[in-house]
């Protein structure tokens, strides 16, 4: 198949890593230094409180936050993408007032304590999980903990949608074809994929992303719903029952929706099966080779959730083994490697964690991680609502006068925001 | 850029031509022989009348028609991708009842001349047009020439669709990145793309195709539409409005849909615009550089329609100076080839003209192409409603004994089906 020799071609070529170029606006502002030998950027230089970033984020509504509340604040320009203890401490040298900091980043005791001895009252991860916080070590030292909710949800669940028709019809390798030239002139055979309307949408987990990508495939390719989770999302299922009926007032095939009672159900009947589960004990390698062998052989099977959630030698196999199966993987079990084998499967679509990368989410995530360090810095109570969106959407001049998630406020008994 | 650079090392491997794997069933009971020098694959070798069949078609359905009929069928196997017409002259040599073609071949009198000197009695395109083929020679000489409607529009505006997300996420961009070993860890600014959700998709041109597309993107993604088309679409727009009833109704902000005087209205609004009309003087380079000038910086703009719509080295010119601005091709103003740096955009998503290529479209295609050979050689009148499914979908045992789409069956004073 030419598509492995390509991939082992592109392989040879991996030794680089490019940042990605990003066009914000405030680049034209800063300036560079050093803090103890390693780059950073520079916004608002005289700013009497000292905030550290420990990586370049997108748009720029993040900084206005941070300089409004009086903030020096240093972007860390390190070439490592994952930052060690050690380079993170040398950043927050003597005097750091807060930080916005990376879920690939372990922040514990030794970072804490290095924060509190530097001065730190606020800690905020770029990311509504936080896995990578020891929230009990901040919490003892008095930093409150921030994270940033409530702006990823349509962004994970259209990249899930992305995938599965990039996958249902073959896109990245007719992209290669192309590209290189192999095009010679229309034929039946060529890169034939799958339909998706009228066909069966399988989501393990019906949460606020798996809920979203159901209704992605149900309203946008009338497919109908079967999935599994341990509570029914009674609010899916009501939707889902009006929407048929609107399809069957217009004399349209109507939409159904159904849970079932085991994963199996969900693998056996599903054209697609898209996987939107937490990861935890139950869920690893809840994908394996026996529960592949049971899907369709020309199922697309989707991961935007957790690489473990499949076993991804297992996967490997069964893409070799049955070349109609189809995949598309946001995410991988060992992350940011791949197991060997996936890269030269042409029927695999595989992107590099990137569910909540688009513009509107990754510069909201920024806004909402910075009014958590600049509410906190500016003595602000938190907000108690959950709707976050005044501080991303509002003017700049009419958001609340609070930080909108701080994670640990009960344990460090911060005031909340009234109403 | 990386990706130009993985383009051109890809360019540089660009000779061969591989035919896909295809998984037919009958594959396993066919033979091989060649016809004046030109290998051929034979089905039912005992078959009366002999039916040839330029290019390999996907499924197995449409060979069943042909069987039941009687016929031999003889699929070409020759290595070029066009056939000229020398080689499809041979390839009827002095007998041949009947041929389904393809749209790259030029089916004109030289060919119904021969074709007809062969003793053949029925003629099929494999498509729903007919450019290819001067029907008025076919007539001439007493040739039925079928097509195959009614099992593109879905499979067609899912292609859409699918180039609409990858483009607006970067996702054969990301994939190559992948695949060759660059990804290192999680960063805030890795593939940045644009979410959907709420943003306003233009179409040009409403016919099928284009609100089955609009109907994705409004219903999946909750697009506000607008459109051009000399015509308003009012069974599109009507729905539109109960959907948006229903969104109102459960809480949620409803979406809009508005017909515009002008191409250029979209243009201006749209953060997605995807093309729907056909070709011919008025919609030549249809969006030009002027007209791309005024789309969003950041816009998406697909084209599963016709390459020449679009004046495509404009389009290059505006993907190398407007790095946010992304596009999703399926067609070229010079197909199979690109205009020359095309192919060196990381923002664009570039596909073989594989709109209809899903198995469901692609075998009902054959099954239709066939079922007109078949029904004109058994002496079947000429199906008379719109739906053909029954062809498609019905057992063998219970489709209609009727040729389903004969184009000159009127001039031909072919007999139709009652009903």
């Amino acid at each position: 198949m030419a598509f492995s020799r390509f991939a082992r071609t592109l392989a040879s070529l991996a030794s680089k890593q490019t940042e990605p170029s990003c066009s914000i606006a405030q680049r034209a502002f800063a300036t560079t230094t050093t803090v103890n030998g390693i780059p950073v950027e520079v916004h608002n230089e005289s700013g009497s409180k000292r905030v550290v970033v420990t990586k370049s984020l997108p748009g720029d509504r993040w900084l206005q936050y941070l300089v409004k509340a009086g903030c020096r604040v240093e972007v860390c320009k390190h070439p490592d993408i994952i930052l060690s203890n050690a380079i993170i401490k040398q950043l927050l040298g003597g005097k750091c007032d807060g930080v916005i900091g990376q879920l690939t980043e372990d922040w514990g005791s030794e970072l804490f304590e290095a924060l509190r001895q530097a001065g730190g009252k606020a800690y905020s991860n770029y990311a509504v999980g936080y896995n990578n916080v020891k929230v009990d070590e901040a919490t003892k030292r008095g930093i409150p903990v921030g994270n940033t909710p409530g702006v990823l949800t349509e962004t994970t669940a259209e990249l899930a949608a992305a995938l599965t028709l990039a996958a249902a019809r073959r896109v990245p390798e007719a992209d290669v074809f192309m590209r290189s030239g192999q095009y010679k002139g229309w034929l039946p055979t060529l890169f034939v994929g799958q339909l998706l309307q009228n066909k069966t949408v399988g989501i393990i987990g019906a949460g606020r992303i798996g809920a979203a990508y159901a209704r992605m495939m149900v309203e946008g390719h009338k497919m109908n719903l079967v999935y599994y989770d341990p509570y029914p999302n009674k609010q899916l299922e009501e939707y889902i029952r009006l929407y048929g009926e609107l399809l069957r007032h217009r004399g349209e095939p109507p939409v159904a929706c159904r849970r079932v009672e085991t994963v199996e159900e969900v693998l056996k009947e599903a054209d697609v099966v898209s996987l939107h589960c937490n990861l935890d004990a139950s869920t690893k390698h809840l994908i394996n080779s026996q529960r592949l062998a049971i899907m369709k052989k020309d199922a697309v099977l989707v991961n935007a959730a957790r690489g473990p959630c499949i076993d991804e030698a297992a996967l490997v196999a069964h893409l070799k083994a049955n070349p109609d199966f189809r995949c598309g993987l946001d995410v991988f079990e060992d992350e940011p490697a791949m197991k060997p084998g996936l890269a030269d499967c042409p029927n695999a679509v595989i992107v590099p964690h990137i569910a909540s990368a688009s513009l509107w989410t990754r510069s909201g995530m920024a806004t909402l991680a910075a009014a958590n360090v600049a509410g906190v810095l500016s003595g602000y109570p938190v907000w108690n609502k959950q709707d976050i969106l005044p501080f991303v959407e509002k003017p700049m001049t009419a958001v609340p006068a609070a930080a909108p998630s701080i994670v640990n406020a009960k344990e460090l008994g911060l005031k909340m925001a009234s109403d």
